[in-house]
């Protein structure tokens, strides 16, 4: 085969790879095996080390795609001019990563503890994706599009939202999947609950 | 002396020991000893167990303190038909006891772990609050005073903002009150961040 066969196979192996290892974090966290992982494909341990050197490698990975992921979903949403603040407020808020779906509390818990390492480079990301939004709301308030609430409050809220607010039991005890909850929610944070008339 | 000043001395007594107590849980959580209490009044241990048989006894009579106080204020607002359910909502939000002042989340952990009976009763008294305020909202509704969102997805918002999100770090790094931070996410959660004109 030629290089650039090569290659590819190369790199759509790998892909499947991550996409093993995805699917044992998020059903058993960060303790799965390298065995999971080969069983899962029916590859050799040989040839997974081949692609990666370590566990440790094989999440790092796992976590750059994912991150990679959600980046660029919300470059969409951030470069789409036809969408308005408050769309774009609802749209990065149930930006979720294809690989692994809505994040949970446990996992992030399982990762802070066995790879600190990952969980910071995790946690610095998603400090950066709450300022990104609210940057974004406050910048509103000049063009008198948003109100000057207090956005320190705004953001706290927001953090545990997209965090902490709706874990399995949640969604599953009330029949929503994670999407319609955010939504849910995203309308209360913009518009309220009192029925503006009554002023 | 005649019975009646005998038992409003017993009552007075019996309310400083309360709020001594109350003062060394905010301070030093549940692992307080009677002994601290007693130095802080200046009383024997042999008159502190005329008040109280046991540690266990006298932190149920500050949480039972709390509750009632709790409780006083809450009716006062509810029964106020002055106020809107907007109002209500906002002063519900912010009651906070006298005795303890806003209670924070390690505190709560504390208790479950050091007196878990105390900390279930305190689990429903909390639940019950959370209701009637979600039921007052509720009903709202066919009035056209409230909007018809989503009250699981609300009651989740609530009852995490009612406990984990303005915790002591929060509150100093922002240079606000408890009571400010609350009266902020009302203002939040009743009208949004989004200015009405922008529809």
């Amino acid at each position: 085969m030629c290089y650039w066969v090569l290659r590819r196979r190369r790199n759509i192996i790998r892909l499947q790879i991550i996409m093993a290892a995805a699917a044992e974090i998020k059903m058993h966290g960060f303790k799965f095996t390298m065995n999971d992982v080969t069983a899962r494909l029916h590859i050799s341990k040989t040839s997974l080390y081949g692609y990666f050197p370590s566990k440790s490698a094989l999440v790092a990975a796992v976590i750059k795609m994912v991150q990679e992921d959600v980046q660029r979903q919300e470059e969409d949403i951030y470069n789409d001019s036809e969408r308005s603040i408050e769309d774009k407020f609802q749209a990065v808020m149930s930006v979720s990563p294809a690989l692994v779906g809505p994040s949970s509390d446990s996992i992030y818990y399982d990762l802070q503890t066995t790879y600190p390492e990952q969980w910071r480079n995790v946690e610095n990301f998603r400090q950066q994706r709450l300022d990104r939004l609210i940057a974004l709301l406050e910048k509103g308030v000049s063009s008198r599009k948003i109100k000057p609430i207090n956005f320190s409050v705004l953001k706290q809220l927001v953090f545990f939202s997209m965090n902490d607010l709706f874990d399995h039991t949640f969604l599953v005890e009330n029949n929503m999947t994670y999407y319609d909850a955010v939504v849910s929610l995203s309308k209360i944070l913009t518009r309220g609950f009192i029925e503006e008339k009554d002023i």
